[in-house]
C-alpha cells in the first residue's frame, strides 16, 4: 500500500484519534520550557525529553543533541524506497516568556479548550501555537501513518530545536558542524502562518535584514538654542533631512541601487496575490490605521512581504523630557532598519546607505554607524518541485486554492539551511493572525490544529510519491 | 558728594575688596538651587534667603515674597533725589540642572577658580556666570557706593527671582499683580554677555519665544517591522518629513507667512554688524563646528540675534536601546522652539505651525501639540537715553565702544516689563561665549566679575545725574 492508498485511513484515523491529539499537545503545553531565562533551563530539557520519547513512540530514533545552549532534539525515522525524498522537519519546543503575567486570563502554562463568541474552539497557552502546537500537526500526521501502515510513509530526520525564542544562537554553528548529516532532499518547517482561517499558503520567501545606528555628531557639547540657535548645525534637523531624503514621493526608497536584486513577482504569482483581494482598510484596520505607507504602485501584501521596505525604529536626541528646554543637542541618534527581498546583498546596502548618509552630513558634523544585523533574503524557487506538490495537497484539504506569501520577518535557520546545506525549505504552518503568538492569552484554533494535522498527512502522502 | 564725584573711591574699593567679593560669590554659588527639580526646593530657598541677608547688610529692606513656586526676593534701597531714576534691578538665583554630571571636572556646586591655557583666570561652577556671578556684579558695586558714601547712589529695587531657568512661571502674575509697584523709571538686567572679552555691549533686542511640542501618532500601538513594515505609517517617519519640509535649501523657514514682521536692519546698523568682521570659524569654532546652518545670504551675527529661527530642541520615539529591536513605534514626539524677531506675532506663528504639520499628516495619523512658550520679541528704542549713558559708562571701563547687539535667547520678564509696566530695559551683562552657560564646566572669568562690577559703578553714578 503506497501512501497515497493508505491516505483515506490516515485521516480518518486522525481525525478519531483527536482527543487523543489534544491530550498529548496539553501535556507538552504544561512544560514551562521559556528558553531565554535560565531559570527554566530544567524545564527546556524536560520539553526535550517529552518529545524524544514522544517520537520514539512512533518508530523514530531519538537523541538530545548537547550544544552550547538548550539541546536539540534529532530523531531519525523512516526508509528510503521508490524514490521518496528524504525530509527534515525543523520546529522548536522552546517558548517566548509570559509576562506581564496579570494580562493572562489563566496561567500560561495550564493550557485550556475555550470558544470565541464566532463560535471558533480554540486552544489557551503560551506556546499553543508557536511553535508546540504547530509541531505536534506534524508530528501526529507521522503517529497516524505508523498506525495505519505501520511505519512512516518516508524517511524524515525531525530537528526541535529549544532556542528560537532566543535567536538560535547555538543552532547555527550545531548545523554547520554536522553539515553532512542534515544535508537532506528538503525542509519542512511548521512555524509560519494561513492566509485567514479559510485560505491555507505556503510561504516561499523570507525578507533579509539589514539594521543600522547612526550617530550624527555637531557641536562638541548641548548648545543654548538662544546664543546658538540658527548658525549651529542641529544634529536633529541633519538627521531629520537625511532620513526625509530616503523615501521619495511615492513610497520609494532613493538610495543609489538599493532595488538592484528585486526582481518582479512573475505574473502568475502576483495575480494571485491581487485575487486576494486585500485591502488596506483590513491590513491595516486591525491597528488603527487604514493608508499604506509603501510603494505606490504596489498592494499592501507587496508592500509588506515581497518589497524591501527602510525603517525607523528609534530616534532619540536633545531634551525629551517634561517641559521646555531650549537646548541645540551635541548628539542625535536614528535607527534604521532594512527588509531585504530577492538578490539584494546586505552589505552592499549597509554600504550604499552609509554613503548615502555621509553625502548629507555637513563638513562640520560627523556620523558613526553601529550595524547590529546583517542577512540576505531567502527565495524559494517558484518551480521547486516540492512547493507543487505541497499546494496541491492543502488544497485538497481546505478546498482552496493554496497562495504563496512572502513573510515579513524571518525564521533564523531557514536560511542556513540554504546557504550552509543547499537546500530548499517548505513552510507551511496554520496560525492566524488573532493567535496573540508572543503576547498574553496566545491561542491556536482547534480547527487549525485538527486540520492542519491532516495537511501534513497529505503533504506527506504527495511527497512520497 | 554726587555719585559721580565718588566714582573713584568706589572703583578703588571694589578693587581693594575684590577677595573678599569673590568669597561671597562662592559662598552663594555653593547653594544648590536648581529651580526645575522639586527636590532643591529647600535650597532655592536657602538662595533666597543668602541674597536677601546680603542685600540688608548694604542698605536695602529685602523681603522673601511667595510666589506659587519659589520666593521672588524683593529689596528696596537708596533714596529719590535730584531727579535721579528709580531703577529695578532684574536677576536670579536659580540654576540649571547639573547633568550630565560625569563631564564636570569638578563638583557642580564647589566654586574654584581656576587658570586657563592662555592665562584667563575663571570662577568654576553652575551658577559662576548664570546668574548669581553676574548679580553679583551689581550687589557688590551698590556695596562699593555704600561703603564710600553711606548710601545707594539713587533708589533701587531689586527683584531676584526663583524660577528663570524653568521659564519664570510664576513670576508673570506677580509683576502684573504688584504692577504698581514695580513701575518705576527703567530696569537694569544683568544677565547677558560681552561682544568679546574685550568689547562691552548693551543688548536692544531681544528674540520672542514659541516653544510646542508636537505629538505624531499612527498605529494604536508598537508594532512588528516584519509583520507591517512597509505598509503601516512610521511616526518616525512622518515627523521627519514634516521637519525636513520646515526650512528650504537656503536656510529660510518654510512655514507661510513665517516672516510677516520681519524687518530688514537699518542700513548703518547693519554696517556695523559687518564692520565687527565676525566669521563663521571665529563664532562656531569654540564649539567644534564651523559653518553656519541658518540663512545662506545672512551674517552669522543676524543668524543668532537679529533672524528668526526654527530649531528642533528634543526628539524621541521607538526603541533607543543598546541593540536592535525591529519595532515601528505607534507614536513619535519632537520638540520645536521659534525664535522671533522684530513685529513677529507668536500666536500667528504658532497657528501656522500647527496648520503646517497638520497639512503634512497622513489621514490615518494624528497630531496633538503642548505650547510650552509664547513671547514676542522685544526692541530698546535707539533714542532711551539711559541707553547712552550706559554705553558711555562702559566705554570708560573697557577702553572700547560699547556695541548695541541683539540676544538670541529671551529673559522672559522682560518682555512684561515692556507690556505691563511700559518700562525699558537696559541689558548689560559680562559673559562670554565660553562660559559654557547650562553645560557642565560653567565659568565666568575674573575679569567679567571684576570690570563687571567696575561698570556697574559707573552706570549707576551716570544714571543718579
Amino acid at each position: 500500500m503506497t501512501p497515497s492508498q493508505a491516505l483515506p485511513a490516515v485521516l480518518d484515523r486522525i481525525d478519531a484519534e483527536l482527543d487523543n491529539s489534544l491530550e498529548r499537545l496539553f501535556e507538552f503545553l504544561r512544560i514551562e520550557s521559556i528558553s531565554t531565562d535560565p531559570a527554566y533551563a530544567g524545564q527546556c530539557k524536560a520539553a526535550a525529553e517529552y518529545i524524544a520519547k514522544d517520537l520514539a513512540s512512533i518508530g523514530f530514533a531519538p537523541q538530545l543533541r548537547p550544544t552550547g545552549g538548550h539541546p536539540v532534539v534529532i530523531a531519525t525515522g523512516g526508509e528510503k524506497k521508490n524514490g521518496a525524498p528524504h525530509v527534515l522537519f525543523y520546529g522548536h519546543y522552546d517558548v517566548q516568556p509570559v509576562d506581564p503575567l496579570d494580562q493572562w486570563e489563566t496561567p500560561p502554562f495550564s493550557p485550556r479548550m475555550a470558544t470565541l463568541p464566532d463560535g471558533r474552539k480554540i486552544i489557551v497557552a503560551r506556546g499553543a501555537c508557536d511553535d508546540k502546537g504547530q509541531v505536534m500537526t506534524f508530528v501526529e500526521a507521522c503517529r497516524a501513518f505508523k498506525a495505519v501502515t505501520g511505519s512512516l510513509p518516508l524517511p524524515i530526520t525531525m530537528m526541535i530545536e529549544g532556542e528560537e525564542e532566543c535567536g538560535s544562537e547555538h543552532l547555527f554553528g550545531f548545523v554547520k558542524d554536522n553539515a553532512e548529516e542534515f544535508k537532506l532532499d528538503l525542509a519542512l518547517v511548521c512555524d509560519t502562518g494561513m492566509w485567514n482561517g479559510e485560505t491555507p499558503s505556503v510561504t516561499t520567501s523570507l525578507r533579509g535584514l539589514v539594521y543600522e545606528e547612526v550617530r550624527l555628531r555637531a557641536a562638541d557639547r548641548d548648545l543654548h538654542s538662544g546664543l546658538f540657535g540658527g548658525a549651529a548645525a542641529n544634529p536633529i534637523r541633519v538627521l531629520a533631512r537625511i532620513m526625509a531624503d530616503m523615501h521619495d514621493d511615492n513610497g520609494r526608497i532613493t538610495i543609489p541601487g538599493f532595488y538592484d536584486g528585486v526582481a518582479e513577482l512573475p505574473a502568475d504569482i502576483k495575480a494571485d496575490l491581487a485575487g486576494l483581494g486585500l485591502t488596506a482598510e483590513q491590513f491595516l484596520g486591525q491597528v488603527g490605521l487604514k493608508l499604506p505607507a509603501g510603494e505606490k504602485d504596489r498592494l499592501v501584501i507587496e508592500q509588506t512581504t515581497t518589497r524591501p521596505t527602510a525603517e525607523f525604529n528609534g530616534i532619540f536626541g536633545g531634551y525629551t523630557g517634561e517641559g521646555a528646554k531650549t537646548v541645540i543637542p551635541g548628539e542625535a541618534m536614528v535607527k534604521v532598519s532594512f527588509r531585504l527581498v530577492g538578490d539584494q546583498d546586505p552589505n552592499k546596502i549597509r554600504d550604499a546607505f552609509h554613503a548615502f548618509v555621509r553625502a548629507r552630513v555637513p563638513a562640520d558634523c560627523s556620523v558613526s554607524f553601529k550595524s547590529y544585523g546583517n542577512a540576505p533574503a531567502l527565495q524559494l524557487p517558484f518551480d521547486n518541485p516540492s512547493l507543487g506538490k505541497a499546494r496541491t495537497a492543502l488544497a485538497e484539504e481546505w478546498g482552496k486554492k493554496a497562495v504563496t506569501v512572502g513573510a515579513g520577518g524571518s525564521i533564523p535557520i531557514v536560511g542556513d539551511f540554504k546557504r550552509v546545506l543547499n537546500m530548499d525549505t517548505i513552510m507551511v504552518g496554520f496560525a492566524l493572525d488573532d493567535d496573540r503568538v508572543h503576547s498574553p492569552n496566545e491561542k491556536f484554533d482547534l480547527k487549525s490544529f485538527h486540520k492542519g494535522t491532516r495537511s501534513w498527512a497529505r503533504i506527506l502522502a504527495a511527497l512520497a510519491e
